[in-house]
């Protein structure tokens, strides 16, 4: 090791201070030879790597090191790595899609660079900054643009990861981190159209509490549902709705924000979610809905419902009594989940108790609400309909 | 691959069913050459690896691969691998002690085992054979003894680890595992005499919660407390004692379980440490001082401590409302954590809501009662002092 320029990192003396992340400094290594690309028809989310990744590592002397773009690979790290025995993990969630004239498209990616932010810091992280990550993600996406399913309801995952790598087996903050960026393209959620899900209420074990992390998106709030979920599998349930509280509070479905629509006497619709106290992660998606909701009838944002339905938005508290009342009385008209992976997922049925909450049958699988964001947030993804700016065009 | 027995498993045809662990099929392949030891003196914890470590891997078709022991490495790890994305990762504490002929020793090996099969289980990892692992543990440490310092209050940490390495992005258990336990050579944790810890009472942040995994020694209950650790180090603060409820329980102080000890009037000693009620580590630590405490004065358990004392043990909840009325009538006469790297750790003041709580002063550090603690389980563990069979010998 004797030049400053030969180490992989950014040649500053010992008095510069750490490097920040600095897209221009990225080094794209191809690899030699290209993956086929699957059928896509055969695909299963999150199980076939593109060709390339994007990676970098940060360590308190130099700070960020050059990012690379390399062929995708295993990771070198230390067996007492922060991340393998503290859980020093926190990731993302995007997607890209091919717009119209074919150029790739992410979906409010600022946002996800934000929660990005936001989640390292909860762990103490080293700290970056996320309008260069973003530039990378741009780079990485545009060179793997041809992973990217050019069929309806498919799309390119992509999944920013820090991880801490101090190599200490004391329990202390990680001040050496790696950061980096795969792609996996996937199909729809529901391959032969939607199936209301069926849920499992789950109070005992708890996913997130107040005073904890659910509000950050962390692998830590991950692994406790792990168990949780091969139980509601084996009893027919596809996903869990954690409760919280002596109330019975709804938090979230399986890995995705929840909502319900409860019908007014004079027609008017209440659509209410859970309020981000702490214990409900603030997804994009979950944002775009409450946007898109507030916004109809002035913009005609939402197809298929009309104008006169009025719809009241609320971020609140439900409570399993409250939706047990509701079904009962044949008001709740729709529960459904939303997040990244699945954008908008109908919900059929919710076990709690030795009872079913039931919303009202919808033979299509989705109801009005549900099927209006499904199809207006993907006519916005795949940049079909203008709205707010939220999908970014990427062009080489 | 053509053979069945050189693919590093177990060579069983596609009907059988996945090999347990099986420690007697180690493998062992030595480092070429073998590192200097360290003057033990300027050791810090968990920073400097032995030369070999141990390793196995699962698949759910072939079980759990030949065991190996291997020169010290990094892991090579999908960049999507459960561990790094979910936080499926779990752990164990132990030391190794060097005995009076000089033989290894290991405390209460089995406790560990057994929890860790148990932490594994709560994150739907691959169960194992934990007496196998211990078989193998044995044969590392053996094999590593040079590594054990032979002065007093040093001993070799011993870490055992399971990592989740399923490679796919969907939410689900791993069922793929890696196993693997590194060792550490390690000091005392007050290298110049005891000094009683500072706390900071932390309520607003919650390391755990009833129906959370607080119960398991987990990756995921660690990452949480690095950034309150962090901001109570720059407020002079040693360590976290964390609160729990409206009624600010303690739970645990930074990674240790904790110990509070009241005086009666008539002389009589009230010792107390919050129930496992699924929010505290049920520490071997904790539990071998419950017993030591509760055979006192029967078996002359605890030196320096008189037989006319007697010693009611409890488990049972603590707050801070309590701790602050003895504290102010000068009953609260030691405060203590305890745990396998630190064994046992005096506590000298708790901050709390703007006044602090002390403990009668003990000049010399450590209060009697955990000073008796310490003393006689540094006697057992090192083999000075036969109890029970605590103490695990080795012999090649």
């Amino acid at each position: 090791m004797t030049g400053t320029l030969t180490n992989g990192t950014n040649g500053t003396g010992p008095h510069k201070p750490p490097a920040d992340l600095d897209a221009s400094k990225l080094i794209i290594r191809r690899a030699e030879s290209l993956k086929a690309v699957p059928v896509w028809e055969t695909l299963q989310f999150g199980e076939t790597p593109t060709d390339h990744m994007l990676i970098c590592t940060y360590d308190p002397i130099n700070g960020w090191s050059n990012p690379e773009i390399k062929p995708y690979g295993p990771l070198s790290l230390d067996p007492v790595g922060s991340c393998l025995q503290y859980a020093t993990n926190v990731f993302e969630g995007m997607k890209a899609y091919v717009g119209p004239n074919g150029n790739p498209r992410l979906f409010r990616p600022s946002r996800n660079m934000k929660r990005l932010e936001t989640s390292a810091a909860r762990l103490a992280l080293p700290t970056f900054d996320s309008s260069e990550l973003l530039k990378l993600i741009k780079q990485l996406v545009l060179l793997e643009s041809r992973w990217i399913p050019d069929l309806p309801k498919y799309s390119l995952y992509i999944r920013p990861t820090i991880i801490g790598t101090r190599p200490k087996l004391s329990v202390a903050a990680s001040n050496e981190a790696m950061l980096y960026v795969v792609l996996s393209p996937t199909g729809p959620y529901f391959p032969t159209g939607p199936r209301p899900l069926s849920l499992m209420a789950v109070s005992e074990t708890a996913r997130t509490w107040p005073g904890g992390t659910g509000g950050h998106k962390l692998g830590i709030n991950y692994a406790p549902a792990l168990l949780p979920q091969q139980i509601a599998a084996k009893r027919g349930y596809d996903q869990i709705v954690w409760l919280l509280g002596e109330d019975n509070r709804i938090t979230e479905v399986g890995a995705m924000n929840v909502f319900a629509v409860v019908g007014r006497d004079d027609g008017d619709l209440d659509v209410m979610t859970p309020s981000l106290d702490g214990t409900i992660l603030p997804g994009v998606t979950r944002a775009s809905c409450l946007e898109l909701l507030s916004a109809h009838p002035q913009s005609s944002v939402l197809p298929n419902i009309p104008p006169s339905t009025r719809i009241h938005v609320h971020e609140r508290a439900i409570t399993m009594e409250e939706l047990t009342s509701w079904s009962a009385k044949g008001q709740l008209h729709e529960l459904f989940g939303v997040g990244t992976a699945v954008i908008v997922a109908p919900i059929g049925k919710i076990g709690f108790q030795n009872t079913d909450v039931i919303p009202l049958d919808h033979p299509e699988g989705f109801g009005p609400v549900a099927g209006a964001l499904m199809q207006r947030l993907s006519d916005i993804q795949t940049g079909k309909w203008e709205w707010e700016g939220w999908s970014v065009e990427l062009s080489a």
